[in-house]
């Protein structure tokens, strides 16, 4: 929906919203008893809520479209995901919690391996460990560059994020890894003229890493990838006018609200810390987006099992969450990952919205294929949810005489 | 879906697609047991499919909107039917199988009868038999014109495809048929300044055609509509990066298939020797249109019993298909064409998508109603059909990070 379109009928209110995430909660059937993992998992708690709800099928961006993290979040925040996208560099840095301001150049990085004439051999570094990243790193951090401040922060293994901060920066760069082994590193190089001065400076800092580098068995060069910039983008406080919290396990969803202004509440790793970081903070916020990580996880491991678990953890949670009286509440994932696939997945998410006025459907069960009759449809987009939560909230004005 | 969007996230596989068209599949219950033609039709093997495969009604268009043969066709194969709009001398060119070229200019040509006065009295020339207007094409073969050469080719009964070949020809004339009778036949007029040549060639054409037609009872003048090139649209290799290949009994879907790059298979006239041709081919390429006529043209005869049959027919072949191992296959028509209104329609059109990873639903019949609770929903927008087809057969990469 436009955003221009639906902050025109904000309005105040005392009611409170909360956007329950499990990330990848769609799956696909297992052989045995065809059910999904949603299907398998005992969830007494859920179902009693969707017999009260209004359910469905949500899709991210759109059919047959498998959406990373980022259009998978977007969509649900309210947000176009085609038109509001996150640049990869950008999602790097926030993903380790790197305080990216606005002028900030982000790139994602891989140490690589190149041979005496300079072909990649390897674009991985044979997948050097974690602790000598940060060793690179620390040696990478001795360049100067004349203009610029640069952060290098390890992300994981081979993978590090590269932020350069300075006037005049420009994200219209190609990447510089050539996609193939046998090939040279590409040469930075800018898509239209403004990129002068950011060519020149990641020419410069890939030089001076070659030469740092060389004597590096493993790990004697790097690539660089998806060189972008923060966007200046409405926050939900501008466009939905709620204030907003994110309660998030992972740095990266953390990032992710950031980007909209969320305020963010420190928690812990398990999920009963994320709802008791919710009830604590009740009173403070009009919007909590609460993120559980762990079903993606399972998913992309393939293991179906225990991705039932994971789901029946937070189940056994809905209950604290209900007693805290909240006026909206929205169930689902920013996408599938099917243990069958260990990947993300396009298929559409069960979703489910609770309020005192949803107008509930018939639907008794939270499921795939309990949902597809549901009153959202199998194919609702999820980007009008944020929308239809706050008409339920009672935050929209009526459109029109 | 946008083609761009969706040409960026295609990626190379080895899978194979079949998408099975039974022209005008979708109809209306009959009064005695008020089932349509399809769930009328005995149809075990698209059952047994159904079963297994993800279910719904799809859109050609747009809710209420009848689309013709161009329409239904192209939002089947990707492309938005709005957008992508075949002109009507194209498709009539085109129908007849005629080579069209890229500079050609294409027009949909009636014989009609006017009087002394010039007035139009039958726009039809009393349907005269194809034989007679097969004679008149000889006549009008005659006519010489400076800078260009042209083609006249018999249709059917009192319609001709014109065709002029040359230099600088523009589409964007106004139809010279005055749509009623009592009237003259339009004066040849542009609708902009480049078409000053194509007026003057047109104009000379008619001239020279009422001079030699003076003397005939009927066929004594002509009309004509739908100037039109052929346009230089991406093809389906371009965007989804398929080697598509069209198996098609009649020439106007073959003429579509070409339209968009796709290979035309030669083929015999029954339902049983389109699925050999596949059977042959099977190796050579990823997709495959297969097209049958015949459901379509008991709908408008009003023949109930017999597009029944038709179906049944199509359904006995399933097993052959499946044989192949398809990695997606999907069964659907490019309209409804109810028998009860012997007439294309707008209702949506019954459809099933089967992969591995399809996600099946509750469908457990092939047919109008079975499919409006199926995960496509009842409303699935046909355009979006081969973008989740390429997700099924694993032929797309994530959006964003």
């Amino acid at each position: 929906m436009d955003l221009d379109f639906i902050k025109k009928l904000t309005k105040p209110s005392d009611t409170k919203i909360v956007l329950l995430v499990m990330d990848g909660l769609g799956g696909l059937p297992r052989k045995q008893d065809n059910l999904t993992e949603l299907e398998a998992a005992r969830t007494p708690f859920l179902d009693s809520l969707a017999t009260k709800s209004i359910c469905g099928l949500q899709q991210p961006v759109a059919s047959g479209i498998t959406p990373g993290s980022g259009p998978g979040h977007l969509s649900l925040f309210g947000y176009n995901p085609i038109k509001y996208q996150v640049g990869r560099g950008v999602l790097s840095a926030i993903g380790i919690n790197f305080d990216l301001k606005s002028n900030d150049l982000a790139a994602r990085g891989n140490f690589c391996t190149v041979d005496n004439n300079g072909l990649v051999v390897d674009r991985r570094a044979g997948r050097i460990p974690t602790e000598k990243n940060k060793e690179l790193c620390n040696i990478l951090r001795n360049i100067e560059i004349p203009d610029v401040e640069f952060f290098i922060e390890t992300v994981k293994e081979y993978r590090f994020s590269l932020v350069l901060r300075g006037e005049g920066l420009s994200g219209n760069l190609i990447d510089t890894d050539p996609q193939m082994l046998g090939k040279k590193p590409l040469q930075p190089k800018g898509l239209s003229p403004e990129t002068e001065k950011t060519v020149r400076i990641v020419s410069n800092f890939i030089e001076q890493t070659s030469e740092l580098l060389k004597d590096q068995d493993l790990a004697n060069m790097v690539l660089l990838r998806g060189f972008s910039k923060k966007s200046n983008w409405p926050t939900m406080k501008d466009v939905f006018g709620l204030n907003c919290a994110a309660i998030a396990a992972y740095p990266m969803y953390r990032g992710l609200a950031k980007l909209l202004g969320m305020g963010i509440l420190e928690t812990g790793q398990e999920v009963k810390d994320e709802f008791n970081t919710l009830s604590d903070n009740w009173s403070k916020y009009d919007f909590f987006y609460l993120h559980i990580k762990k079903s993606d996880s399972a998913g992309e491991d393939g293991n179906f099992d225990e991705k039932v678990a994971r789901i029946e953890e937070v189940d056994e949670q809905i209950p604290r969450l209900l007693d805290l009286y909240p006026d909206v509440v929205i169930v689902t994932g920013d996408h599938s990952t099917p243990s069958l696939m260990k990947y993300h997945s396009w298929h559409p998410v069960p979703v489910l919205l609770y309020s005192k006025y949803c107008r509930a459907d018939r639907v008794e069960k939270f499921g795939e294929r309990a949902c597809i009759t549901g009153g959202l449809g199998p194919r609702f987009l999820a980007e009008d949810l944020l929308p239809l939560a706050l008409a339920n909230a009672k935050r929209l004005e009526k459109f029109g005489a």
